[in-house]
Parts: C-alpha cells; sequence; structure tokens
C-alpha cells in the first residue's frame, strides 16, 4: 500500500510499503479519511527519535486518525463497513494489572501507533480492534474526528483536574495542547480560562476560543494578573501545558489556596518544584499521561457542539501533499496550530 | 418602609411595615433592585405554610435578590456604596460545627430569608452580611443577579453530581428548578441533557438551552429512550428534580453501571427505592439541600456566558404590581418560568 | 468427581458428577482445600432460587474457597503447582464496558461460581483464570482464605465508604457479611463501630472484634444511642448490613451532616427513602454489589494481622459431612457465624 | 507566670514572664499538664528562627499540649472547670475565605502557639478558644492528649492520600513526622507500611510499632525492595517525611502506576522533580500543610486503641527541667522520639 514513510530522520517518502494485516475476530479493517499531523510525528521526522523511542526502520507516520469502516471481523457485531469512526491510537494488553483497574493507558505494553515499532496511519487502510474504534454521528466530520486524539489529551486533563463549574483556570502555554486544554476545561465548567505564552499569534487564537484572557508573559506577570482577575484568591486549576521548566516550576504563584496543578506538557528535564510552597496552598498535583476512556466523550461533546475544534484545524494538505505537509508542519508559521491530511476517498 | 406582606394565607398586602434594621460591623445595608418569586414564596402564599415552617405572623415575602449597597458597616472594606450585588438568603452560624467544616448549609441554626420568623425581601432594604454579598460585574443585570439563588441549586447539584466532561445526564422534571439543572449540568460539562416531563410548554422551553433532547413522559418511556441515544448503556446521571414519588422511584432505570442519582427534588412522602436495583448498578446517590459557596461561581458563569439564565425570566412586574404578580405566578400559567419584581430604583 | 450436588430444593447429595474441566491457556487447575458454606448457599438448598435464579439442574454449591495449584495453562508464568492460593468465584468478560472501565463486578456477562447455571467448587478441582486467583502467603491458613470471599464484600463496602481515619461507623444486623463489614471498617479507619442487631449472640461476637458498641434494637433505640456516643453530632458513615426493609429505611436517623450510608444488605422489597431526611443531611449513598479488586487487598491484610477472620469461622466440617454442615447451617444455630468444610489433601 | 523562654537564639530561661490574658465569651482558661518538646521548638531554640520566622523578642515555646479547663467563658456551654483537654495550637480567622471553605490551616492569618510574635504554653495556664479545645476521655492520659498535635499531622497526611484498605505504603524517614505517619498510615487502613531511614535505631522504633517493614537506605535501594515486596507492582502511597531533598526527588521510583505521593516534610530547597516520571505513572500529589479538622477524630482512636502513641514517648523532664529537657532534645540522642514535659499540677 502506499504510505508515508520516515524512512530515517529528516528523509520521508511517499511511496509504497508492503504491508499486510489479518483481520482478526475483534477487529475492523478501515480506510483512512483524514489524519492530522501531530508535534510527536514531527519530531520524530526532524529528530529520529523522542527520547528512548528510536526510529530505526522505515516507519510510516501519523496516529490522529478518522475514516470510514470497510470490513469486519467475525465477531464484530456493533460496526458494519461504511460507517464512519475514529480510532484509539493506542492499544494496551488486556490482561495486564493496569488495564483491568482501568488505567490502560499506564500499561507499559501499550502499542501505540507511529511510536516505533508500530507503524501509524497516514496510508489506506489499517487494522484495528472494534474496541477502540468510535463512531461519528454524521453530523462530526472527518476532519473534526481526526481531532478527537488531541482533544482526548486535554479532555483527561479536564477530567483529571475534576473541574467544578464556575472554577477559574490557569493554561501555561498556547501550542496545539495548550489549545485543546482550553476547550476541555472551558466544556468541563470553567467560567474563565487564563491563558499565557510569549506568541501574540497563538494567545490571538487562545482568545476567539471562548471567555478567555490572554496574557503575555513577556510582558506581564502571570501570577499578578491572575490574582488580579480574582480578587487576590488565585485560580483554582493550572493546566501546565507549554513543558518548558520555568512555567512548570512557577505554578504555585497563580495557584488558590486548595487549588490543582495538572501537568500535562512534558518537560524534557527534572522541574525545580518548591514543595513548601505547595505545601502552604496544599495543592493537589495530577500528572497526567495521554488518555483514557474519553474518546466517547470527545465524540459526544463534538457531535452536540460542546465544543467546537473547526478553529484549530488551520491548514489542510492531500495525501499527495504529505510531505510538503510535514515540511509545512515543521516550520511552524507563526498562526499555525493543526496540520491535517486528507486521504483519497 | 413599605414591603409585601403575607398577612396569612392568601392574604398579601402592599403596605408600610415597621422594621429598624442596626448596621453590624460586618454588615451592608443594600437597596433592593430586583426580586424573583419562588415556589416558596407561592407555597407560603397559597398554603400559609411549608411543611414544619408555618407563617404564623406577618411576614415579607421574597428570597432571590439583587440590588445596590448603600452603607457599609464599620469593618467592611471590600464593598462601598454604589456595588452593585447580589445576596445569599441564608445566614449560618459561624461556629456551628457544620460551618466550621465547610458544610454551612446542613447548619440547622441557618437564618433564611423568608422562612418563618425570617422576614424576606421585598421592601426597600435590607441589612445583610457581607461575607454573604457578591458583586455583580457591569455586564450582569440586576435581573441576572436575581437569578443566582435559584441557579446556585442547580450548580450545586451539578458540582456535588461530579459531572465528568463528556457525561449524559437526565433531568427529570422542567421546573424552574430543573430547568436551572439543565443550564448547570450543560455547563458542567454534559455533552447532552435529556430532560423529561409531562408539560409540552416547559419542555420545549428546556429544549431552547443547549443541547437538550426532551422527552414527554405522557407518550414515552424515559428509560427506553435514554437507552436508545446511549447504546444501551444508559446516562451517567439522573438528576431527578420533578419531586414526584413516581419518577423519584425510577431514577435507576436510565442509570448506566457506576451512575450517580442526584436528588434535588424534595417529594412529599418517602419513595419506594429498590435497593437491589441500585446496587445492581452501584449508582452513587447525592442529596442535596440548598446550596453551599456556589454564589461566586454562579456569578463567574454569567459574567463569562458560560450560563445564560435570560429564557428562564418570562415576566417581570413592578413592585407596585407585586400583588398581581403573586397572582399570576400562583397561576402558573404554561411556557411561565421565573417571574421577576423590579423594585424602584 | 465426587461432588455436593444440589439436586433440587432441599435435596442434596455428595455424589459422583460427571463434569469434564479443559485447561485453557491463561488458566490454573486447583484442588480444594477449605470452602465456607455462604447464606445464598443454604438458600439455594432451602428455596431451590434466589430471585431469578433458579435451581433447574442439580448444581454444585460452594464459592467460598482456597486450594492448591496443581496444573497451570500454558501461558501461565506467575503461578506453579504447589502455590496455596484462593480463587474470585465471579469471572466478568473481559470485554465488556463495564470490565474494561473497571466496574467487573457490573458486568451483566459475569459467570459466578453456585449462580445457576454456573457450578460450585464443593469438589476436587477447579479450572479457574489465573487472573481471578491470589497467592495465599504461608502465614494465611486454608480457612482463611476461603474468608476472603465473606471478607471482600465488607471490604469493598469500607472502601466505597471512603472511611476517613477516625470516623464513627454504625453497621446495622451482626450475621455473616455485618461482621465482615465490621472488620473491615475498624481495618479502614474507624475509631468505633456501633453495632445493631437483635440477636444477643451475635451482638457478643462482634463486640470481640475490636472497639465496638453493641446496640440491641429490641431494647433500645439505635438512633439517640448514637447521639449519645457522638455528642450529639451522628455518626459519619451507616452501613447497612441486615437487608431488613425497616432498618434499611431508618438510616439517616444516625447519620451526621455530610454523612455517608452504604447498602450492603438486599432488602427483597423497596424500602421507604424519606428524600427530604436525606437531603438535610446531604448524605451520600453507596449501593455496592459484591467486590472488585479487592481479594488481593484482602490477603495482604490477612497476612499482616490488620485483619483477623478467625472469630469468624465457628464451625468446621470434613467433606464426608457435607450434607450434615448444610443441615447445621440452615437451621442456624445461635452464636454461629460462618461454617467451612475441609476438602480432603 | 512563670514560663519557658527563648530569650534570644540559644538563651533559654525558666523565670517569670509578665502575660495577662483575658477570658472572651467563647474561650476557655487552661492549666496545663504536659507538652512536647517539636523539633520546631528545637529549631527555633538552635537557630533563633524558621524560614521567615524570626524570634525578635522573648518568646515563651511549647505548642504540644494538654491540661485540664479551670475558668469558661460567658457563652461557653460544652466545657466545665475540671475537663481533661487537649488544644489546637493553630486559631485561624473564622471570616477568612479559606475558613468559611473548610481550609482554615491554609488561612494566612492563622495564629500559631511558640510562632513568633504568638508565645507557646510551657507556662501554667493559657486562655484558648473552646472551638480548638477538645475533651480527653478518662483512658487518654495527659502524656497521650499532649501527642495529639503531632499525631494529626500523620492522620492529616493519611487522610488527604485517601488510603484504601490494603494499601501499601512507604514512609519516607522515621523521626517524630515519620513515625506518626506510619501509625496514621497503618491505622487508615494500610495493610503494610515500608519505612526508610539511614538510622537504624529509628527504623528499629518503627519496625515495633505495627506490620512495618524497615529499609535502611544505606545498604538497600528503596524502589528495589518496594518492588520485591509488591510483586514488581509498587506501593500505592508514598509519604515522603524525611524532608530530604534526595528522597523526595526520588519518590516516583516505589510508585505504583495510579498512586500517590504525599509530601509531609518540607525539604529547605526546591526539589527536582521529573513530571515525566510522575506522568508515567500519573502519580497524584498532595502537599499537606499542618491539619484542620483532625484533633477530634485523633482522639476518637486514642481513646478506642486504634492507635496507641505510647512507644513514641521516649523521654519525660519535669517542668523545672525544661531547659535540660531542651538541651537534650537538641542533642536528638538515638533512640529518642518525642520528649515531653511534665507541669506541676
Amino acid at each position: 500500500m502506499k504510505a508515508l514513510v520516515l524512512e530515517e530522520k529528516l528523509k520521508l517518502s511517499l511511496r509504497d510499503f508492503p504491508l499486510k494485516e489479518t483481520l482478526g475476530p475483534r477487529d475492523l479493517r478501515i480506510a483512512l479519511r483524514t489524519v492530522g499531523v501531530c508535534g510527536s510525528d514531527v519530531h520524530y521526522y526532524t529528530h529520529g527519535a523522542i527520547g528512548p523511542f528510536v526510529v530505526r526502520e522505515p516507519m510510516i507516520l501519523g496516529h490522529e486518525a478518522a475514516g470510514v469502516v470497510v470490513e469486519t471481523g467475525a465477531e464484530v457485531t456493533e460496526f458494519k463497513p461504511g460507517d464512519r469512526v475514529c480510532m484509539e491510537p493506542g492499544i494496551p494488553d488486556p490482561n495486564s494489572r493496569a488495564t483491568r483497574l482501568g488505567l490502560y493507558n499506564l500499561d507499559p505494553a501499550v502499542r501505540f501507533w507511529a511510536t516505533p515499532p508500530v507503524h501509524g496511519v497516514l496510508r489506506p487502510t489499517v487494522v484495528h480492534p472494534a474496541d477502540f474504534t468510535f463512531k461519528l454521528p454524521d453530523n462530526v466530520s472527518f476532519a473534526a474526528g481526526a481531532m478527537v486524539e488531541p482533544l482526548a489529551v486535554g479532555v483527561h486533563a479536564a477530567t483529571k483536574a475534576r473541574v467544578k463549574p464556575g472554577d477559574i483556570a490557569v493554561v501555561t502555554g498556547a501550542g496545539p495542547i495548550g489549545l485543546v486544554t482550553v476547550l476541555a476545561a472551558l466544556a468541563a465548567g470553567c467560567a474563565r480560562v487564563i491563558v499565557s505564552d510569549v506568541d501574540e499569534a497563538k494567545l490571538d487564537i487562545a482568545s476567539r476560543l471562548g471567555p478567555v484572557t490572554p496574557v503575555n508573559v513577556r510582558s506581564e506577570n502571570l501570577a499578578d494578573r491572575v490574582k488580579r482577575e480574582t480578587d487576590g484568591w488565585g485560580a483554582d486549576i493550572v493546566f501546565e501545558c507549554s513543558g518548558n521548566e520555568r512555567a512548570a516550576a512557577e505554578v504555585f504563584d497563580p495557584l488558590c489556596p486548595g487549588g490543582t496543578v495538572v501537568f500535562v506538557g512534558i518537560p524534557l528535564s527534572p522541574i525545580a518544584y518548591d514543595v513548601s510552597a505547595a505545601q502552604i496552598k496544599e495543592a493537589r498535583i495530577e500528572n497526567v499521561f495521554r488518555y483514557a476512556h474519553v474518546f466517547p466523550r470527545c465524540v459526544a461533546m463534538l457531535a452536540s457542539s460542546a465544543i467546537d475544534v473547526s478553529p484549530l484545524i488551520t491548514k489542510t494538505f492531500s495525501f499527495e501533499e504529505s510531505v510538503e505537509a510535514f515540511e509545512f508542519a515543521a516550520e511552524a508559521p507563526r498562526g499555525q496550530v493543526k496540520v491535517q491530511i486528507e486521504m483519497p476517498a
């Protein structure tokens, strides 16, 4: 099949790739329709690795995907060919202790698309378990369906934060993950989200997502602004989405007594964590990893318009232009959030 | 001062009423601007009592209120004359065990407006503690401010439910409390709310509040419909807002495994509770009473447009027309939700 | 194999029973050593049915069991022949939605020992999944191991109650389930448990389990006593373990504001539930069904002596005396809690 | 009155100290009977300051106290002279936002004994609010009553950890706070506590408190040992009680997926916090500060023998020997945990 293959660092080909996939009894064969380009895809392209995960053999990229069921396994009753779907890219071991406890995202044996040595889905079809595939209602486009994966990160973060209606949240970092977290935090009950970044273009996009207060931390102190917006009390929740060590070290400054911090971004090195600053506010910290059990929730919120992801889809390429799409995404032009690739129908 | 006085059952007068209130050091004197008419006010008017609370002496009605600060106590620094505010009508004993635990709504010593023998606020001014008074931003009208009290019931219910983003909720009963619960459930993260009632006019209003599915239980079985809307799984949360014994007995039918029931409505007699039906789904039940700590949250959500209460304000009378307003509310015309009274500025 | 067979209502035989069990790759074959007699086993014996579960064919009884591994499936690495173990008697569908959420006890497809048409384990060997089998340390006897199943009910109830250290709990009903709940509540952090029953012999056993206050509700009002023991505040948690409709209807009387009720017992008919009594205290209700994820926790607490179940094992019979054991249990002599049957080694 | 006065750093006098205290309507006058010596008292003695709190004027030391009521304020009905009591040393502003939310320990205006400029209680009597005074039952000695304050730190930590019955916990650091946390963790439901320290004498004391596994981290790797004790899964909870920056940085190593870390100890400098290590396990972190609402719970557990603090009281001095007591405590002899001072009756 024709696929977008990362041959090695900085070398992408759109070429025929030999891949045979057998359909198990609980599997679906799915024709891809829209695939989003994630920062991790781009990072494999530009660096050839993410931490311990090194691309040693040619690997197909792409893990944010929506498509159409074309074939169903012998025991599948809940799907039929023609169903429009989106897919959860990580498949855990169903018998692991973490999975049985309901924490399948923490199963070390999880197999995740476009994470070496597992291939991604920038290709015509993929075989995937029915249990990790979710129907899209008619009013959810393939483009929106392919946004469920990144949105799930934000929704999982908001779920673990246990947002209460009327909370004031801070989101540090207005990149793609910061922005889906803004959407999720607002949908989850926040009255207002204060977003910080150093990039005015990103803050502009954030400002259009709802009751959002942008703070450019080049020119303004975040904690001071939050205090001013909250009568000196502080924010109920701080979602750290920048992955920046310094921003992550300062999360307790804008926080209210009894508040919650969620570490969503992944700083490269350990951060300086001021235990006594956290204690004096009895901060609760949630450290989140991907997501679990939230795909159907995301689809439901897209279907009901509780969440609208369309402002985040800023550029679309055809499958034939895939390499160009990655070059574009790697340049990270101002004002760009999510690049998607449309597969031939 | 001139006040709307319930002289006795079914006898209201708008008349001069002798009432002197001293301003304590932590108190405010507030000029009333908008006062909503609550079902409980109407019930005192039509029945002269609610359960053990009997109107034995003339009592001023009204407890849903917004106004303007006209005088501040000696130790008050956070308010000044001219501040636009709304007020929490129940004042607990600050030293009670419940209050110190943060559960002030459960303090049996709470003094609540328009609950005998405590007067309500259909009158020019009231003295009220600063700690139970909340500033209204410029973009929140007095009419919306007077809706904070009923809205708080819904927001408290949604808070206790611990809504997760993407939940599907059922609200049984589309009266005023059902409708504020719909608003709160949607704001709190529900992807969709399924509302049941027997009155098509009320269901129509509910349908205009967001992603709401109305179910007229005269012609359709609620549990069947919920199953159909949720692939057979059931709703994550059932808010019982009808106060109807039969509806309250059937809350487990539409519920999903591991789901939550919130009893908001107050049935007059004990309901038939099927323990084994609740057990087989391990239902969690929250029984809620008024609200605690949610007024500032409600104001923040009105200010940011996370919640819009204006569709619920269906009729406004002047203070001079107060008696007429109560007669109108007592008739409960179809399509009416909240009647408010505007006080002279 | 020789087994204790319920031929039909009131007719038990210890006889040869044809049963061939294939060992799957993730299965163990286990030789039974100790099997407890549960109230449900006795109920099938005396009534031939429990609710919708009717014994239509001869069925082997027994589901509280400990034994020794004698054979392991091809893919099992964590057990070896000779391992001493106890077993969880319910096996869910691993692919059900409830199971994947971690709520496997709520999976309607669960297959549970000695629940028609699934055979129990009063027989020499059983084939069982390794994932639902748990090793017993040397210091936990087979008799204690066979108590893990009933103990798990109490530990699950205490877990769902979210006991806080220093809580005061009430347990209504001092039968086997009430007593394991007493043990679990104390182990889970309760400072004291107040136990109610009408049977002085059962209350005597309860009193020997730790800091327990027995209340004979024939002669004393439970709520009055609880108020007296708690300076008028009430108990933090009420575990309803009697299954008695009247006791279940009165759970809110001894409860403190903000307290928790756990329905463990299963009343035969719906109870009268006073919503407004529950609301005025904002009671949280947990309705529990069997248990999930607690077997290894129970084993750990037995191993460390955090819990001692030995006072509850009041009578032991040999396998040859199985029919007599059931007749004895069916008579429910005073002072008897748990009857066990020792299998030949 | 005669009091133990810290004149300045390293200079203690037992001398007459002029101090007049008026009895407010909700106050008690209490004669002290036993006062414990806390590490913070010793630190003020040896350093003259703790962080921003500097002893600038002579200050009476001591804040762990039990005594007898000698006089009651006009509005106090729940106490009478002769009542044996223990006292919570921090008094918050009842009107602060934190206090009203039930988080009074986070109120920045809290006045805490023996924290400059507030005097401690190594003196004959003190005036204290009834709301922060708790009766001791006859079977709780003054010595045990004076242990309630440090015990409260452990019980609060265990409460915030939300221990589930059968959890395996790690406590890093076997000093006084580590040891009360061990007691609290066991009482709160842990099946076993693994305690780490470098001091064999402290580990010996820990080992005598219940099902405790001591690990001397001089000779053994903590995470390896925990993995071995938990079949490779890790501990459910890690209580960091050492205040050591390196130990605090390593808390995620022995933790299980989905586990909880509680920072109880207060490292002097920020620690290196590995966000991605925390994320891969989705660790929840609770940062605790003193305690709130737990004194009556501690008294109840001492009264019922759910917790026995007597092994921690290793040395007792008379009031006349107070200076010697502090010199002894400052030397921190091996095997010493808690030094107490008995006041003349």
